[in-house]
């Protein structure tokens, strides 16, 4: 039995894959050669050398272009899953969202703000009717009006998922085009929940281990979370590793926004441009295009850990280091948001600092 | 027996430590009341949450004013303790990276250009000559040339270690005419171990256990490392407590740097201007910082936590939690530096997060 070596064939998903090329390795050793004659002690930098290396291989050349400027795209959407009352929010909360981020109103705008980022709000799925008019910075890109019940039967058809994340790719590619470093950002009342079905899905993590308590749920919700994630993933069976087990897998039971973080992830790498994962949600979507496309996720940084306990196992097995931990559990993309200056300031200093020689710095003896 | 309540009378770290007030407990209680009411879950920007608030309290008004610009005050020095071989790196490159700080090619230098941060180098204790003349951004403000050998008998008199002190003073409430906030910096040859021998005395720790590598020492140097801490703290006694014997045991064991960082950590609580610590040099000022006047620390955050072992043990007797951990362990205020994005993101949501109310979002339910 063979692989087809391109899955999804004539589609822009398909194309996307195709495109996707590892890191240059030769940029990345040239990036440690130059770390390690820049004047500081070897290595002193810790995990940002790590990161100005990943940069210079994501880019193909060393010093790699600083990763600016930053663009955040959030993706909205809804899950019929919220019919299980596995969250104290209402529903109307996703729309009334969408219509503060555009108003520039939430954490978000202001986390940008500071930083000189951009902000894109992208529909790809609400479920109610927000009070703002769709502009280049509110995208109407809705695959359907939320998700179906996850716990009852499949999230969306394969198809809606497959234009979900084609609708991930699309933005990606647009926002590559004038921005040096992706964010990726999420809303969507009961989204944990979808993203612990997908981390148990794809990694084997026990729902119990792997389902938080989100925005702060009581003991009795988070029993019921846990028994509907539980049920979810006993459909999916054994774990998805060819890219279409991971899309059918995805529409059992995942969620809208998850489908087109995990196209962003891809449109991102196709494009050579780092992507910054956000928290548990963005980390789900994550296992996802890993299963699409292993090498995408070599153009892929953790930016933090969150408090959701779902979230560090999905980046254990992505085997992501986060960032930042900084017990966030907010999403939108706050967190990796503020990761994007560490990121920043790891390409800078590869492009800046001088060298013992340049400098006329003595180096250690021994 | 009675306590002076004013150390240091007629003097200016004397009036310095008579300045600092604790941070305002109302400003604070506002800023707390602000964060429950903003769009976002309770509690989910974590971390941030006591960021935001304490820049409250520091500024005394909600929402605090935004800590920008910053300001990094890179405060440079030699130790006597060269002489018993405990680095592999000869004392001049001291002097070697205060030129190379000048001319704009160290890794401090970077990070700053990146985030848009002023860096001012103070020499407050070079051994040898460098080949840049002063200017507003390389201050002269040597005490000595560099420390006796802490091994052998005090490092300074204690009339130089509270001029060295008052560099610092000087240097903060300069710089707090026209920043936000304050970033320490340091740079010395051989300074971890003066590092190592204050955390000991402050705080009782055991030099094996608080005494590191630094910039990558080998093991038969890091024996001879702990020796020295061993002999050197042996002479300091019990823990200083009072102000008069903080100022003592920094002369006895501590650097020239890290008297003026002690004297920055306590001009920008004077000044009402949130400080960010650096790595273990700045950790260990800090220890005396807090023993020349407490409510000083209040108004100091911890940038991140280094590879240095005895930096964790400083912060854990301060009471700091890092708001970085990348395994850094240069120096120089790199580590403070990035995050100062964070704070500035803490105090921006602050002030531009709409609330429930406003936005017309809807709280949970129950």
């Amino acid at each position: 039995m063979t692989t087809d070596p391109r899955p999804f064939p004539g589609t822009p998903l398909g194309d996307t894959i195709a495109a996707v090329r590892p890191r240059d390795a030769a940029a990345e050793r040239a990036a440690r050669e130059r770390l390690a004659r820049m004047t500081k002690p070897p290595g002193s930098l810790g995990v940002l050398e790590d990161v100005a290396a990943q940069l210079a291989g994501i880019a193909g050349e060393c010093p790699a272009p600083l990763p600016t400027p930053v663009a955040v795209a959030v993706f909205a959407a809804d899950h019929g899953v919220h019919a299980q009352r596995v969250t104290p929010w209402p529903q109307e909360v996703t729309a009334q969202m969408v219509a503060n981020f555009a108003r520039g109103g939430a954490v978000v705008n202001a986390f940008a703000a500071q930083l000189g980022a951009d902000v894109v709000v992208v529909d790809v799925g609400v479920a109610t009717s927000y009070a703002v008019e769709p502009t280049d910075r509110l995208l109407s890109r809705k695959v359907r009006y939320g998700t179906a019940d996850l716990a009852v039967g499949p999230a969306m058809t394969v198809e809606e998922a497959r234009r979900a994340v084609e609708v991930g790719i699309e933005v990606a590619l647009a926002l590559a085009a004038d921005h040096g470093c992706l964010v990726t950002g999420d809303m969507g009342i009961t989204n944990t929940t979808a993203s612990a079905a997908l981390i148990c899905a794809f990694t084997g993590a026990d729902p119990a281990a792997a389902t938080g308590r989100g925005t702060g749920v009581d003991d009795p919700t988070l029993a019921r979370k846990v028994a509907v994630v539980t049920r979810a993933v006993a459909r999916v069976g054994e774990r998805p590793t060819t890219p279409e087990r991971a899309l059918a897998a995805l529409a059992e039971v995942g969620g809208l926004e998850h489908a087109a973080l995990a196209g962003f992830v891809l449109g991102a790498a196709a494009a050579r441009v780092p992507v910054l994962l956000d928290g548990v949600i963005a980390g789900s979507a994550a296992l996802v295009a890993a299963a699409l496309c292993p090498p995408a996720m070599q153009h892929a940084l953790a930016g933090h850990v969150s408090a959701e306990p779902g979230h560090a196992v999905a980046l254990r097995a992505l085997g992501l280091r986060p960032l930042l931990g900084l017990d966030l559990r907010l999403g939108e993309g706050t967190g990796a948001l503020l990761a994007a200056p560490l990121v920043a300031g790891a390409a800078r200093a590869l492009q800046d600092v001088a060298t013992f020689d340049s400098a006329g710095v003595t180096q250690k003896s021994g």
